[in-house]
Formats: C-alpha cells, structure tokens, sequence
C-alpha cells in the first residue's frame, strides 16, 4: 500500500511530544514499537496517528496495523529513519510508532463514584518510570479499578514508562493529581479505606475491612509522605536482611492478598 | 587522614572489573557509593580496597566507612575524579567504590545439601540487570536459601545488578550455573520440589508438598525453557488484562505465598 509522506508541520506538532509540558498540556504521546502500536489500536483509546519507516514498511508486522488502522480511519504516514529518531526515545527506533491520545480521561469525581468493592492504587511521587510503568501493569494484571500518579509521580506519558508498562497502560483508568493529600481526604470523608505502606508495623491485607480501599505507595527512597490522614496501614512480613522491598514488587504481593481475599 | 594515592599499576587492575569477563574470572567486582560500600564492608564478603576521591574524603560519610576500613585492615586509597570515572559505570561516580570479592562461594554440592526446608530460587536466562537486582533484593527480605543464576542469565557482579540490588547481595548465597538443567534433574533425583512458572495453568502455592523447593523463573519473553523436567508449576491468578507480570514481581508475590504458609 502507498502512504504519504510525513509533513514537516505535522512532524513538528509530533516532535513536541517527546517533552512531558506537551505531552500533559495534549493528553497526547507517542507509543513506539509494533507491539504498543498494535495494542493502542486494539484499545478504545484515540490513534491519531501512525509513523512508519520505508523499511518498517516491509516487515511481516506492518499488514496486520495498516489494517486495522484502516478499519478505524487512522492516517497512516511514511517517514524517513532520521525523522523517526527525531521522535524516538531510544538509541534506534522500532521504525514504527503511534501518536495517542486517552479515550476518556478519568476525573477525581468519577473516581470518588467508583462503587463499592473498588480497589484503587495510588503512587506518592514514585519516581522511577521503569517501576510506574512496572506498577501499571501488575495493576492491570490484577484487575484495579483505577490507578492515581499523585504529588510528583512520573507521569504515565514519559516514554520509559509506556514502553515498561507493556500495553497495559490502555487498559487502566489513571489520574494525575498533585494535591494527593486532598483526594485522599475526599476518599475518607466518604467512607473509603486508605491505606499507607510501610516497611513495618502496619498491618496484613486480611485485616483490612471490606468495602471501597485505595493503597498508597511511597516515593522509592522517602516512602509515604506523613502527611496523609489514612486510617489503615500495610506491610509485608520480612524473613531475611533487605532493608525494603522495591516499590513495584510491594505492590504486587499487596494486590495479590487483595484478591486472594477476594 | 592520609590516604596513598592509587598506583596505576593497581588502577589497571581494577579497571578490568569494569569487563564482565574478568570479573568472573577473579570473582571480583566493584561496588560504587558509600551505601553499598559501607555493606560491603558490614557483610562476610572481603572488601580488597577502597577507592575515593578528595571531594569525597570530605563528607560526613567518609569517616565512619574509613573506621569500618581500618578494624578490616582493608587499604583505602585516594584517586583523581578521572581516576574514578574510569572505574565507574554511572555518568556521575559517586566517588566511593569498593573492590569486592565472594566470601565463600556457594559450590552445586552445597547448594544439593541444603536442609530440608530451603527454599531456592533460579532464573533461567533473566537477562534484565535492573529484574534480577531487585529479585536479589526480593531474595533476600524472604530470606530465601540460595539463588541460582542459570542458563544465559545476567552475572550478579554486572553493576546494575550490584546498584539494584541494594546491598542484599552481601546477604545471600548465589551460583552461577550454565546447566540449569542438569543442577534441576540432580535436585529432583534427591527428592526436591521444582516448580517452572507459567503464566497460566500451574498450580497455587498451597498446593505444592513441603519440603525442599526450588522455583524457576524465566527469561523475560520467552519464559522457562521447556527442556526442564520440573514436576510441579505454578501461576499467578489473573483478574485483569496484562499479557504477564514482570518477573521480580512475579517472584515477590510467589515467595510471600511461599512465606505465609509457614
């Protein structure tokens, strides 16, 4: 099949993605690599667009995108490879890549409405994009109703964090809230359990009453900010030496309990 | 305090421990910054020399790593700035670094006479530095027995391993083991419980009989080779839409199950 050539113009509004004032001013990223591209058009969120290079183009991988960017009336257009390194966050580009934008952002509002048995993970400014994207996909995998990148949390647009999270980015309702401390004052006002993690004396997972719960995870080195009025607290039994777990690893075990609990 | 000056001959010699090959030659690696020097030098492991430089001997961390030094006659030598890139993998060195070498190694025959409860885990070709630091970390806060590096996996000594890691590479015994297989048929002929991991249809953890238990974790696209005749598996139920769960995650979560059944 033919595809037009990128233009400059369009190339440009593209190339602003690759810094995070652009990418939260558009609600808008780029997901690099025939696995995100395929998946991000497989999700209900937007595809603006699709970048190919001439050599991509070639590739067994290609028809089965072309397709269904067609079924879903997504341009699709040719670049040349130093175009597509323009645009790329690693050292040699994939040769193919998606401009995204999320299908329905979702809003504290909707968040404080979620129903009853909701389980909500919330990041306090982790700041790793490989454990965030990490983090979205073990909540994905674990069925969460939503996730909140709070205080100063990568965002999940960064690059390092698309490419970690697999895919399962476009599966998980998220919200970027700076104030976390006040959505988590909203959440307890309305009955909700929170949360905070520790590296000890907190609680096990069974005894965390029922009903509408959000986990909160500290920052990698500062862990949870004290000032959050939460009106529970977790931890993982220790049985060796470490002095902690990594962030991602600690939220796997604790969504896991969670829905062993079911 | 007066330090020597590192010689260029000894700096050479460090040097090469920036290559993966000699450090598992000499099984030798270095440790960069005063957290994981201080480890080091805390853990059986025997610390050969440590390095800073002159903006570094001015620190408040400086003093008391230069008394754990000295009760350890360990030899502390001064370096350049230049002298200490050369060394370091960061784009910044830290300005601290310690030439470690395995206290006691663990050897196959060992590991084969582990009592009766031990738990171990093997990686067959995880090839993620940063994955198998934090599995190590992971390892270690279960108090997991030993942990077998197999197949094509990524050495310890590699220095993203040893940054992720966090210092619990001091804490637990490890091998480096080519044939995975081979180790997995010994372990099985002597009675052990050898379980691959799937990313569905193996059993829970409640389910695996008690005794000594060795869990595989795969390479992370391609998963545990098929070759192993493991007689047990073991999977992580799902109750969303990931493809997979990252594989420290994975290993969190099976070694807490492992840890709450006592």
């Amino acid at each position: 099949m033919r595809t037009q050539k990128v233009s400059g113009a369009q190339l440009q509004s593209f190339r602003k993605l690759t810094l995070k004032k652009y990418r939260l001013q558009y609600g808008r990223f780029i997901a690099e690599g025939a696995h995100l591209v395929t998946e991000a058009l497989r999700s209900p969120w937007n595809v603006e667009a699709i970048l190919a290079t001439e050599a991509f183009s070639r590739k067994g991988d290609f028809s089965p995108i072309i397709e269904s960017a067609g079924k879903k009336s997504v341009p699709v257009f040719s670049a040349t490879a130093a175009q597509m390194n323009s645009l790329s966050d690693t050292v040699a580009s994939p040769g193919i890549v998606a401009i995204v934008s999320t299908a329905v952002p979702l809003t504290s509002q909707s968040l404080l409405s979620l129903p009853d048995q909701a389980l909500v993970v919330a990041l306090d400014s982790v700041s790793d994009p490989g454990n965030v994207g990490t983090i979205i996909r073990t909540c994905d995998w674990f069925g969460v109703d939503a996730l909140i990148l709070g205080g100063e949390s990568v965002e999940v647009f960064n690059p390092k964090v698309v490419r970690s999270a697999m895919g399962s980015l476009f599966h998980l309702p998220f919200l970027h809230e700076k104030d976390l401390s006040s959505l988590v004052n909203s959440c307890l006002r309305l009955g909700w359990t929170v949360c905070t993690t520790l590296p000890r004396g907190g609680n096990a997972v069974g005894d965390i009453p029922q009903g509408r719960t959000m986990v909160v995870f500290g920052n990698e080195s500062r862990g949870v900010s004290r000032e959050f009025r939460a009106n529970a607290s977790l931890s993982i039994p220790r049985f060796g030496n470490a002095e902690s777990l990594n962030v991602a690893v600690s939220c796997g075990i604790i969504l896991s309990e969670f829905r062993r609990r079911g």
